[in-house]
């Protein structure tokens, strides 16, 4: 349940290691682009063609070092429903090939709202009779300003279809501050998110010992990790900057238990974008990308061992 | 520029309503769901065009009523990217008739990823050469859990093409307070949110006197609403809460300024469920949404004079 499964790859990989999927257009190798923009004119269309051809190539390369991906939905809305169709296809794509897909989307509602949310991206609408799973990712992004209300609304999916949420608690922007570390008695801003998470969770945990809501802890802060990780035992860890946002090694080992488990590290560009250093034009962006990915877990591997 | 375009529609329409469209599938006419079906099957693909075929009666009932419509993103993903698409022209057409659209994201994220979102809901992206506004709305609504980094990403747009942003400052829901009303030094958490848009939107107004930086501040704390208005002068409010959720017009007259300008209170349910009350199956939909926002406006106007 919950995030066992990822546990479950991030141990059969023996990589805890999650590559972001953010096709900027410049992050595309220009040929892809050009090859589309052949076919269907300098359209949405094409782009949002680019991208998936990008994506499955990217998740070719990379299905057996990384445990998962995660798509950053930003990158496919702006180039509209054909961008969201993209981003449906690269989601079933990466299912296909075994990986555990983690939806960043970082959705915020209430109520039925939210419901509206979980039933995209983790459950199930119908229509008439039949049943249909939008998105149908293992786990979404949820951001939690809105309190209690933004987050059980996604409780029931994750029990009923085995699912996963990461909310945003201490995230690794320079502003992240600003709000997340005010000071209230004797409690950060992100320590009540955190400690939210834990009471609205209940006791039930997987065999890691993890619950199905977990929490975005950014690498850039790793004070802030420690610190979370000690208070939220049950908590399984997204943790966003290492890399291009100056997150090392070092620094995102204190997410995890003396286990090894309950967290899970992220790389967008160090991974997808290696093809620019290597002097090809992208035409090997898939091997820069898998070469990135071995790099970064054999890094990671010298302060976590998973057991 | 900012919310000026919204203020004079509201003025001119003596109403300071935008009425939102949520389309949950219980909400559509059973008619309207029935005739796609057999058009197109129980498939995604009928449930976005009944969505659109609700939302484009409703617009054609209210566009001369109220200034604004504001659809609720979940409920169009919820149909994966045929509900996405259904969004888009939901907003075409509503733009068509002269409706300033707020789309109601919430969208939260940092850096270039809260570019792209600008990009798509309020800017433009290219392909090759050729320039797209992948969703050209007037507004779009935004998380700032991430503090100003989630901010600044919308204000090239909204200077470069007239649009504006209102960020979550104190929301409607019961339990909006467990982080909002968080008291670190002299502030609750909402205002260090809400003195952070005046902040960052600089000095620049419109004839009216706000920025493009707005506030979404629920109808349900009117205590809160009064303190944030005295505290904020150049922002516009965006209300949600009232009616279904129990917000009074008492209760909104704080969102106003001395002119009855700088808010516009949102109802959903209120206006495009109103027809489930007429016991005429739904085949006056249209007329019943425009009953209700007629009457909404006449409530307000027993509190609010706009100038």
């Amino acid at each position: 349940m919950s995030f066992e499964r990822l546990q479950d790859q991030i141990r059969e990989k023996k990589n805890p290691t999650v590559a972001g999927l953010d096709p900027r257009l410049e992050y595309v190798p220009p040929f892809l682009l050009e090859e589309k923009v052949k076919e269907y004119g300098e359209t949405l269309r094409a782009a949002a063609e680019a991208i998936y051809a990008y994506n499955a190539g990217l998740i070719d390369a990379l299905c057996d070092v990384v445990p998962a991906v995660k798509p950053q939905s930003a990158f496919y809305e702006r180039f509209g429903f054909e961008g969201v169709e993209a981003l449906k296809r690269t989601v079933d794509y990466a299912k296909e090939k075994g990986l555990y897909v983690i939806m960043d989307a970082k959705r915020g509602d209430i109520g039925s709202t939210a419901e509206g949310y979980s039933d995209a991206y983790l459950g199930t609408v119908s229509v008439g009779g039949t049943e249909f799973a939008p998105f149908d990712c293992d786990c979404l992004t949820i951001n939690a300003y809105l309190g209690s209300d933004g987050i059980k609304p996604f409780l029931k999916d994750c029990a009923a279809r085995d699912r996963a949420v990461f909310a945003l608690v201490k995230t690794s922007n320079p502003s992240s501050g600003e709000l997340q570390n005010i000071v209230a008695g004797d409690r950060k801003v992100y320590n009540v998110v955190g400690d939210l998470l834990e009471r609205l969770s209940g006791e039930t945990v997987d065999k890691y010992g993890y619950t199905c809501l977990g929490a975005v802890t950014g690498a850039t802060y790793p004070l802030d990790i420690r610190d979370l990780r000690r208070r939220l035992a049950k908590t399984f860890f997204l943790v966003p900057g290492y890399g291009a946002q100056g997150g090392k090694a070092e620094d995102v080992q204190y997410a995890f238990d003396g286990y090894g488990h309950g967290a899970i590290v992220n790389s967008s560009r160090g991974i997808i974008c290696a093809w620019q250093k290597t002097g090809k034009e992208g035409k090997d962006f898939g091997d820069a990308a898998r070469d990135a990915a071995v790099a970064m877990r054999d890094d990671l591997k010298k302060y976590v061992t998973i057991v």
